[in-house]
């Protein structure tokens, strides 16, 4: 299981970018807000971060994205801080079975989310940081500047103001949850947070980064110690099942890492204790999720012998 | 099917009387917004309007109650003005099969409500009606007092706006409908719009006067025609199909009318060419209908052989 | 409400070809079995009885067609016999909301079907009445043999065969029942009762005939009382909300009749009191009703007035 | 990952045994049918097998007991010879989100169960396997002798005749599937033979060797390959995300192993590349998993720190 020493990092990268290169292009970009929709979809980055804290890159590695879903890991472990159940009773942990923003699941479990990487259940969670930290939105800002390394690091607000006009069914289920009583602080004031959150641009280099904190199970690039190991093996476990829409067990087969998706093109994936990778391709799949970010996850994990399975 | 003409209407409502009175208290009164709770549940009003403009009306029939899903009928008739097929594109007219304020089904039929007497098609019908005349709740309201001939008939304002604190279901359904496509105006507009209407206060007597519009196939109280024949036949279709919850085939069979029934514990029904007829008692049965006003149905329907069936 | 006395049934029958000839052949012949696919589209036939026993008919009205759904009114008149609330702790009797053999909503109700006109209701009907009569099959033969005066009244072996070969969503709803507690005969016994039932031929004609049984309120044609007069409302009350797959609401509207229809192209309605009306076409619309049966009947009510709204 | 070389496997059964002690006996013996109701609950047995042969075992590790769902992991590996994707036109590998014999899932999805290791999932796989060996059961018991070493291993004929009587449900999953085209064989002959797979009894040291299969990816005791390494690891992913019914979530997390259960109270778990470990105590959580099955292998994996997070 572990990464064979006799795998030169920069060999794998070499692979990954052979096999992803006829690629690159394929998929559907995200439109449904313009700014999504009007990114090249011809780029493809691709960052690997070792917990010794070096890293390698490879393509558009440092052209900035959308983060999206991905934010939801970091939300997660910013209200885990405050002790590792704060958040269970609010939200289960549990595979969703169905899409990710999915109403029906939601009415029939009484307002409790499946887990907190689909949209009701990272409401609960900024909903829940909000009340923990008053700015839940400048909470995970600062997390992913400090881990970034990127003092600029932020919200387009542009693509903010967009989700916010187009966020219609999230609307609809944090009323939802919130007439199951389900929501701690006015349900407008937790979406504008939760849109600008998404909206967060980051490159693959510094999501690679951020990510360490997970591969170092729980301790910030400046070596104090954020959320303690069981709390970040939880999130981690959390990732693999339920980290990439309705294709988490396809991933866990190809990839077989915990991994986290968004659709503005990005994925995270950790081996647990090693590295964090971020792959970025905008086009999508039918389930929502990176082509190419995909392949080149899949790819890696072949390579290396990193898969967890 | 006729009413038998040997049968007086008086004796009719003696009979409802002894019927029901002993029951007069059981139910539960909705409490969900503290305005309904407050209710006196030894109150019991009936009345019945016949087409020629006799009313005939017994207990508690001058005390003013909540509408509440009891205007859904009224708005369905102003939208229908505008042509017969104007909403219908936007809500079905099938029975729904479960719950009033069920969201699941909504979703897996994209944002298009089953039919306009649950509250997501009665919250499309208002959304058409303010696109229509620019003021929904006033023009159900000066619908309301022509047909009542109370000039002074209002909502509870107090009433309207514990709705509006209450309603997150509400938001939700429409939130989602927005998310479809299916919204015109904005969500909260509507609401407001939606949650006055339902707050609107009325008597039994009153109520049976109002009604006569579909006992009349459509025709005012001045004798104008509102809508056409087909339109109020296709709403009383809708009510005994649709109008008393997840009660409707028991209501189909027990009373045999087309009926609607409100949380505030009114139920409207109407014998087609003959009589509308109001029941009212604030104790609600499992199903949310009122349990002497069912009976009190029940019972005339009974004595007076007036069931369509 | 009544049937206009100067509109003559004659002059009714006339309009009714009228507008329903230029539709002859249109809609899909169910094919799910050979038998019934090999169906000649290019039929039709309709014929109406009044509860004197007049019976007046046009068209095709003497050709043999499959009964299948339409059987199932009769068979909750059977077990009616013994009864009236004999069958409904087995089955409810409100709308189904969805397709007419959908397995999710029977689960989500611990295998209680929501009424007796739907697949799964009709195969709790058949069981019943097995276990009341020892021979459900020959019980209902019996009964339509006296009532359509033909005693040559049978099932087609054939297809009976081929529904026994095709049933397998039946099979799953009728184990699902079994796992639920709700079905007291072996499976494979009431199943191969509930498609020889359905395989039953009858022409348009005899069809009228039968039908009288519920115009007269439970009065069988030799005069003998075989349900009582609340029994047979509430079987109309039934066939109502319903009777016609998930088009129940509009044919509420359109034809304003209690009524069945069948895969075969057959549909029942009732005039309570004054008609039973058969029409038949073996062309289906989207929903699985006879496009130029409905037709006939939404013509037929037009014209005669005998709408019961 | 890697086991932790300074803690000696003995050491750490002890621990188990420590921990687990007081809660032996507790949780609700599976009772649906009657052999399984009586097994004592206050029992519980503990093996660990690793890849080079060597078995620690504590407790009552020799008492057999019902293999159940764990196994549908030795099905499907039986189905994987036949190439890897031999199977996946018939049935997904994602978590299921729902009670692992669900039919509306089933409905919504055309007859595809969501993974394999749910029961229509397995009843595919059982089909699937009767058609490439012509005795699905025959096969298994072979494989499972072969691997156990125990030449006797066989089913429990009466279980497995009381599974067939109480198996409603499981009948309607199969009907359901036949409906949908996704049966290939006679769904009694097909639910013959898994009823007699789910009947074989195991020891927790059989288990364990039998479930070196998969730690050592693919390759059977006898050093030849059964199925190709990436099947395995497929095999190991859908059990992590899939394994253990609802509670998937919370196992990835507590053991954070691949890991299957089966209501006679066994767990099979793999460490891969390292350890094949078996549980078994017969009371069960709410969940339907062993209570102290989920214990020990929760203990286990603290204890040796070789969860794959």
């Amino acid at each position: 299981m572990a990464v064979s020493d006799d795998i030169d990092l920069s060999d794998a990268l070499t692979v990954v970018m052979e096999r992803v290169r006829p690629h690159i292009g394929e998929g559907k970009v995200a439109d449904y807000i313009p700014e999504l929709g009007r990114v090249d979809p011809k780029q493809f980055g691709f960052a690997v971060a070792s917990v010794d804290g070096e890293v390698r890159s490879l393509g558009d590695a440092d052209v900035r994205f959308s983060m999206q879903s991905m934010t939801k890991v970091f939300t997660l472990a910013l209200v885990n801080q405050e002790g590792e159940d704060h958040i269970w009773g609010r939200v289960n942990r549990e595979p969703s079975g169905s899409a990710f923003n999915s109403l029906y699941q939601l009415e029939f479990e009484n307002g409790i989310p499946r887990n907190p990487l689909i949209n009701p259940g990272a409401i609960v969670v900024t909903d829940e940081l909000l009340g923990d930290t008053g700015d839940a939105f400048a909470a995970l800002r600062a997390l992913l500047r400090a881990e970034t390394g990127n003092p600029e690091l932020d919200a387009d607000e542009v693509t903010a103001r967009s989700e916010l006009e187009t966020g219609d069914r999230n609307r609809a289920l944090a009323y939802l949850m919130a007439g199951f009583g389900n929501m701690r602080n006015p349900v407008p004031e937790v979406l504008d947070h939760y849109f600008r959150q998404c909206s967060i641009t980051i490159t693959a280099t510094e999501l690679a980064r951020a990510g360490l904190l997970l591969a170092r199970h729980g301790v910030r690039a400046d070596g104090t110690r954020m959320i303690d190991r069981n709390a970040a093996r939880r999130i981690m476990a959390i990732m693999l099942t339920c980290g990439t829409y309705d294709a988490a067990g396809d991933f866990a087969y190809r990839v077989g890492l915990p991994c986290k998706s968004g659709v503005g093109g990005g994925i995270l994936a950790i081996v647990p204790g090693r590295y964090s990778i971020a792959a970025w391709g905008p086009g999508l799949d039918a389930k929502g999720n990176s082509v190419t970010g995909a392949l080149a996850l899949d790819t890696f994990t072949q390579v290396t012998s990193c898969s967890v399975f």
